[in-house]
Order: C-alpha cells, then sequence, then structure tokens
C-alpha cells in the first residue's frame, strides 16, 4: 500500500506559517545588504540622498514585518507547544522570539530618538575627532548610554541592562561570563606585552618595505581567495575604500578588499580576513533544510570574526602559508627579495611598539585595546565611569596596559566610531574572535591529518570542508558561543587555548 | 511684521499625506530597479533563486503599497476637492488614481493567473521558437489575450479593452488614434520601401567591415556619452549581455552597452540610444518641487524612446553627427579607413534588404515592423484574428509591407519576446518614439541657431539643456504624448513630419 502522507497538526502548520513571514523579511533584509554593498562600491555619489530614502522606506517594511502581530500570535502559540518542536525548531523559534521582543519593546519616541541620535553622534565624533577634543562628542555619549540603558530596561527589566546589549552581537553572552574570560586575558597579556618590549628581539622587517602596485596586489589576492575556497558563483570580490564582507544572501557574497602601494602585508591579510567571513556566509548555504531561516544566519559577531581570524591570524600568519605564499608574491612581484619563508613569518608577526591604534596593531597587543574599551563602556552602562572622565580613564588604562600614553583624544579615546553609532557590546567580539579562531584552529589541526603541510601545498579545502561541517553548516543553532565551542571543541571558550598560542608563538619569533 | 505662514487647508493636508506615500512607494520600486540592474550586471549566478525571492518580497510590499486603502481615500477626497488643486497636484492625483485603480481592479486569482503565465509562456515561447514551430507556444498566447481582455474589462468596463492595455505604455493614446497614425505612415512607407529597393542605389558599407576591440569601442563609446552629457555623478556606465538604461533614481542612472567585435555601427549607435535615454532619466532630477511623485516620471515609452531615438537616428545617423565622430574613432582605432565623414553618413544608413528580423532593420523598415504586430495585436484583442492564423498573416502582411517571406516562424511571428510576456500595447511606442523624435528634433533645430555646427563641433549641450528644458523636465505633466508634442511643437504628433525626413533624407542617400 502507498503512504498515505499524514495532515500536519496545528503546531505543525503554525511553524510552517511562521516560518514563511521570516523567510520574506529574510529576503527583504537581503535587499537591505545588497543595498549597503551597492552604496560602498556601485553607487554615484549623487544619490546618496536617494539612497538614503530608499533604505529609509525598506527599513520601515522591515519594521513593519518585525512587529507584525500575526508573528506574535504564532510564536506564542509554539512557545506554548514547544514540546513539539525538534531541535533546529526551537532554535527557530527561540532567536526569532527574541527579534520580535527587541523590536516590539520600544516605544517610537525612543526609536525616533536612536535615529535622529545615530546621525547627531556620527557627526559629532567626526568633528570632535578632527579637533582632537573629547568634550565637543561627551554629550552625545551621554545620550547613547542613557538611550541603550532605558532600551535594555525595556527589552527585559529584569537583566543586566549590560547582557541585554550584549545579545545584539554575541547571543548567549554575559558581562559576568566576560568579566572572567577578559580578566584571564589580561593579567598573561600586560606581562607578556612588557616582556616582550623589553627583554624580546623584534625579528627585520625592514626589507619588507617597497612599491608594490595595487593592481598586482589584487590579482595576488584574488588568487589566494579562490585557492582559499571563495566562490565565484555564489559571490562577487570587488576593490572598495572600506574593506568588508556582506551581500545579499550565502548564494550572493559580496566580499571587497582594499590595496595601499606600500603595504603589502596589510592587503594580504586583509584580503584572507575578509575570505574568512565570506566563507562563513557561502557556507551558511550548506543547510537546505534550515535555508533563509534564523538558525541558518550566523552565530554571533564572535564566531563570524572567528572565521575571519582563523584565516587571517592561525593559517595566514602562521609559517606554513608563508611557504604557500612566497612563490606566488614572487609570482606577482619578481623583484621581491630572495628570502627564506620564515623571514616572511616573523616579518609579518613583528609587535607594534608603540601600539596606540586598535586597527593597526597586532595579534598580541590587540586583546588589550579590546579589554580597555570592554571595561569602560560596561562601567559606562553600569554608572560607574562618568563620561566626562571617558579620556583620563583612557589614558591610565593605555599606560597600564600598553605601555604608552596617546598624544591626544583622537588618537585615544575617540579613535573608534562604534560608540558614536551606540555600539555598546560589539567590541567585545572582537577579541573572543580572535580567542574562539585559535580554539577551533588546534582543534581542526587534531582532526585533519597533516593540515599544517597541506596549508604549505596550498591545499585549503580540508580545512574549509572542516569549517563547513562544523561551524558553518551548524549556522545559529547554538544558543552561544560557549555550546558552540563545546559541540565542536569538546569545551567552552578556553583563554588558556589562545594565551599558550601567543605566548609560545612570540616567546620563539622574539628569542625569549 | 512678520509674514506669518498660513495653516495648511484640509484639502492640502490631504496632498501632502498621499505625496508621502508616494514617495515611498516611489522609494521601493527605485529598490526594485537597483535590484534589476544588479540581476544583469553584478550578480553571480548561483544567485538566481534568491535574488528571485528578494523580488518576490519587494514586489508584494509594492503591491500593499499601491492598494493601501487609505491612498484610495485620500484619492477620493482628493478628487471632489480638484478645483483647489494646482496644475501639478491635479496631474499626481490624476496619474495615482490610475494607479491605485489598476493595482486594485484585479482580484487574486488573476493576479496569480498571470504571474504563472508570465513563467510559462516565456518557457514556451522559447521552445517553440527553437523549435520553429508556433503551435507550441499558441495555447499560451490565446491565454494572454483572453487574460489582458478580462484585465481590460475589469480596470474599466466601459472602454475599448486595447485603450486600456496602451495606456500601460502610452498615457492618453487610444487605439483610434493610432489607427488614425499608423494608417499615414503606412500608405507612405510600403511604396517607399518598394521605391528604395527597386530603384534605388544603395551606399557602400563594405569598407567598414571589420575588427575592432570591445575594449577600445568601449572607451570610444564612453567619450562620446560623456560628450553627450551623461553625468556619471549621477549614474554608472557598465557593460551588459543586454544593453539597457534603468537604475534607481534620476541620481543613479545605471546605463550599459555591449559591444561586437566585427560591428563598430551597433555598437556606437547602441551607446549613443542608451545615452538618449539616460539624459532623459538624468534630465528628470531637475524639478525639485516634483521630486520623487509620479508627475515626475516619464510620460510614457514612447516619450522615452522619442530620447533615445531623437539622439540614435535624428543626431548619430545625421551627416554633423558623421563629422564629429570621425576624428575620435580614428583615435581610438588608427587604421581605421581615411575616407570623408560623408562616406560614413552612408554607410551607416544603409536600408536592410530583406528586412525579417526588427531589432536588426533600420530606419525606413522599422515602421512596418512595428505597424505589423500593431495590426496584428489590435485584431487579437478585438477578436478578428485567431491565434492560430498569426503565422500565416504575419507572412502574409510581411510580403505585403517589406516584401519579404519570413523562412519560418522563428524568422517570423515568434522573432519578439513581447507577447510572451503578454505585452499588447507596447509596440507601438517604438514607432511613436521614432516619429515624436523626429518632430521633437526638427522643432529643436528651429529654436537653436546653428544646430547641425555645433552637433559637428561635439558641442551637445544646447540640444541637451534644450531637451532638459522642454521634454525631461515636464516629466509626466501632460495626460498625453500628443499633448506634449503640442506644448513643446505647437502641435500633436504629425506622421507627416517622420515621412518627409525619410523620403527627403533617402532620395539622396538611394540617388532617387
Amino acid at each position: 500500500m502507498a503512504a498515505v502522507a499524514e495532515a500536519p497538526t496545528a503546531t505543525q502548520q503554525a511553524y510552517n506559517e511562521l516560518c514563511g513571514k521570516l523567510r520574506e523579511l529574510n529576503a527583504l533584509e537581503g535587499i537591505s545588504g545588497l543595498l549597503g554593498w551597492d552604496e560602498m562600491v556601485m553607487m554615484p555619489g549623487g544619490a546618496s540622498e536617494s539612497r538614503g530614502a530608499q533604505k529609509a522606506a525598506l527599513a520601515g517594511v522591515v519594521y513593519d514585518k518585525k512587529t507584525d502581530k500575526e508573528v506574535g500570535a504564532l510564536l506564542d502559540r509554539l512557545k506554548a507547544q514547544s514540546s513539539q518542536l525538534t531541535p533546529v525548531q526551537s532554535a527557530v523559534v527561540r532567536d526569532s522570539s527574541k527579534t520580535y521582543t527587541k523590536a516590539t519593546a520600544l516605544p517610537k519616541e525612543l526609536v525616533q530618538r536612536i535615529a535622529k541620535l545615530e546621525t547627531d553622534a556620527y557627526v559629532a565624533w567626526v568633528e570632535a575627532r578632527k579637533a582632537t577634543d573629547f568634550s565637543k562628542f561627551a554629550p552625545y555619549l551621554q545620550e547613547w548610554v542613557d538611550v541603550r540603558r532605558e532600551s535594555a530596561r525595556l527589552i527585559d527589566p529584569t537583566a543586566d541592562p549590560y547582557d541585554v546589549l550584549l545579545d545584539d552581537y554575541e547571543k548567549g553572552m554575559t558581562g559576568a561570563r566576560l568579566d572572567e574570560i577578559f580578566e584571564e586575558v589580561r593579567a598573561a597579556l600586560v606581562p607578556l606585552i612588557a616582556q616582550l618590549k623589553s627583554n624580546g628581539t623584534p625579528p627585520d622587517d625592514s626589507w619588507l618595505a617597497g612599491d608594490y602596485s595595487t593592481k598586482d596586489q589584487a590579482a595576488l589576492c584574488q588568487e589566494v581567495a579562490l585557492d582559499m575556497g571563495f566562490d565565484l558563483d555564489n559571490g562577487r570580490l570587488d576593490v572598495s575604500v572600506h574593506p568588508f564582507t556582506g551581500g545579499a544572501h550565502p548564494t550572493d557574497v559580496r566580499m571587497t578588499t582594499r590595496f595601499k602601494e606600500h603595504d603589502l602585508t596589510e592587503g594580504l591579510t586583509g584580503a584572507v580576513h575578509e575570505t574568512g567571513h565570506a566563507l562563513y556566509e557561502q557556507g551558511r548555504n550548506l543547510s537546505p533544510e534550515w535555508k533563509d531561516l534564523p538558525v541558518n544566519q550566523a552565530l554571533s559577531m564572535g564566531i563570524h570574526e572567528s572565521q575571519s581570524l582563523l584565516w587571517e591570524r592561525m593559517v595566514a600568519l602562521g609559517l606554513p602559508f608563508a611557504k604557500y605564499v612566497t612563490g606566488k608574491i614572487r609570482k606577482h612581484f619578481p623583484s621581491f627579495p630572495d628570502r627564506d619563508p620564515s623571514d616572511l613569518y616573523s616579518a609579518v608577526n613583528v609587535i607594534k611598539d608603540p601600539s596606540f591604534i586598535r586597527v593597526e596593531s597586532d595579534e598580541v597587543t590587540y586583546g588589550m585595546h579590546i579589554i580597555l574599551r570592554y571595561e569602560m563602556e560596561r562601567a559606562l552602562i553600569k554608572g560607574e565611569l562618568k563620561v566626562e572622565d571617558v579620556p583620563s580613564v583612557w589614558n591610565a588604562k593605555m599606560k597600564e596596559y600598553l605601555g604608552v600614553t596617546p598624544g591626544n583624544d583622537a588618537q585615544g579615546c575617540l579613535q573608534d566610531v562604534h560608540w558614536s553609532a551606540g555600539l555598546f557590546g560589539y567590541f567585545g567580539t572582537y577579541l573572543l574572535g580572535a580567542m574562539y579562531a585559535c580554539q577551533i584552529y588546534q582543534h581542526a589541526a587534531k582532526e585533519i591529518p597533516d593540515l599544517e603541510a597541506k596549508i604549505e601545498a596550498g591545499e585549503f579545502k580540508p580545512l574549509r570542508e572542516w569549517l563547513n561541517a562544523n561551524i558553518h553548516r551548524r549556522g545559529s543553532l547554538d544558543p552561544s558561543g560557549d555550546d558552540l565551542m563545546k559541540a565542536v571543541t569538546g569545551s567552552p571558550l578556553k583563554p588558556s587555548v589562545f594565551l599558550d598560542h601567543l605566548r609560545s608563538k612570540y616567546a620563539k619569533l622574539y628569542k625569549l
């Protein structure tokens, strides 16, 4: 007898109906992604006003869909029947409930205040930075602190406000857990940095200086990105002023790079970094049954950054990659010095001293830039740090953590754009990403036979496919980065893995 | 004393509220334009499915906005108070009322039937054309005729169905007026074509054959487009498989071109044609007080085509342009034959004989391709022509009008995609465009001193600015192309202007 299809249950019907609405929302957000890419890469300058109107219209539509009362009713029904849901379905309901709560929690007046502040605070930050005068930006930072505290309270009155903010960037992470992680890192990094600076012998990187045509850099980096597995049938590579990876869908990933004539390393590591992001995006296309649902999204900013930093720091800043890439560099730049790949490895790993600027820092000092910002924004949200004290506290922490004092606020507390956009909870994900990357890579190295030899030979497929299967394909299934780490590596994030890596790598490089 | 601002009247408030909604709709449709451009020019192949979902989601949103009951209520209030509206406001209400009526007239079942037919009929047309077998396409053409008659009846039960369909492409035009225009053209063109073929001496164009690198053609054509006044601050130039002009806004016009190695003329006239469209689009940005409202749209397909064809046929196929462009061609192609510009003028104006394919035809035979299609689709909608008789009637008309018989249906009634998309009322606009172009150009030539000398010198600014002021800036203010022609040239469309132009130009070229 032929099998008779069972009629879907009421719960199943509600779930299917929810998925229809979520897929529509996903499609509209994909369009938003495309508009963003186009604006940065293709749009003519005169179109900025009309593009603003288009983005506003689309944002209005997305807001209406996110706050659709029918979605709320479906979610209520599904949460009441949660035992009938599969783990994937539960994850969809979990994440879309959170989105619905956040979208519906804020009154219109607050939403409008935030929209206005986004413009005003950015303008004030640009001006303050230009004038190297924090006081011009201070009132806007205060307003952001107030607005974010208020928003967090409206979204979840029972939670620590900072936890609510964190959740936008690092699902399932809490301030308490971050305190624990970052304290361990700080305790190890501060003395390591001091030791490297006082007792270490920096490798020679002067021989890398030179002029490298940006056209040839672009050709080199495209070759590397394709070797790593960037898929041109499901993405594009372009050049933009600010390199980023965006796009409209896992089948439509738009990656951009930037090259400077005098800096080969920045262009190359930047391209590898963006390719890491892009491979995660394209890898999210591997679970057809989850297609276009929240569970198929990237888990968090930290996990996204783990994918870019795994390729950038764990792969491209390693010796096997130096052996792979030296020949490629010579092919594109025939006059590149005829040095051993180990010289390239040493040169690209020189620690910046002094390290004032986060985005120009290095694998070792980078972490302390993040911890400094984390501690300050956490104290701001707690109400334990006054906005007016930001410059002095910043400078004191820079001295304590990195042994340097910024010459002015532009080189100090005004260097990053994030706070001008009210992004509290974002910075920590950069360092989490670096630590996730290290732990994931070291686990992959145990599971993939001869990984280093494969990298040296330019065979990146085993690593990419391992990441596809273990990280990318899981999407947003896990409730937090710690849970993902546990599922993949057997343990939640362990800062010691990252710290041991730095200690051992830099002791050798700096002949401690 | 300071002036006191008067409070807006209730009518004014309703008008402002309507404008807010229309501008939002305009922004969403601009996004749709950008998605279309991106799909043709930038999108990676693997993204077609996700792009389909994005387009469907956006189309759903646009449909909701177009059928918004609040828009209907505002329009009803404004129509009841029409005496209080300025001419521009009246035009906005007139055009948005029509859009609202059309969007709300069709029941969901019919909308879904149309959406399905759009896909199915296209597939059937591709297959029928490949198999050179009209019968495979016939049932879908019949379904389109039925669906369009039904749609027209629902939109306006009192009107001739063909008039309702026409209005989608050529605002204010009727079948009766088109009959009158096209009969006059047919009566003059058929004997002219026969005479040129039997008694004329075709100019020599063999010397134009050769290989022209597409890269150099692109550089030449970009130079010409910029000379004509294409504004790169409010647009982009790219290359695509099918050249078109689209984009997201008058400040964001995306024009594309295509070049074939062996055909310099097609690339150059194609680029001039698209630049004509693009200048109209960019020119629509000149009326800030109408910004982003229906009155700032292009008036009709025919008027849009008048702008491309004015530049292509009246300018680029003229002797002064040949004098301008010969030097440019030699700059980009140093081995281009050293002939007099009058030889270039003659060569680019050779009439195709036989002329089977519309898109490969010429200024003279083109009109009869259009009239043939117009007569047939008008008879189909009237119910006076059976779908099964389309091939035989087509072939008989080709013999009568152009003196040729297609070898098969692919070369005959299956050559164009339009009917497979149910576009009845579209074809006529191509020929209207050519006639509008001629009448507009001849009027401009009276108003602009030494226009031909200016073109010869590459000074296109006076013509462009004249078109800006007289055509582009008026947007969609006039109720029809005839009204625009009357306002600009002092008379409605006069076919005799076009016919005299052809007779006089080709009598000289063909030494009659």
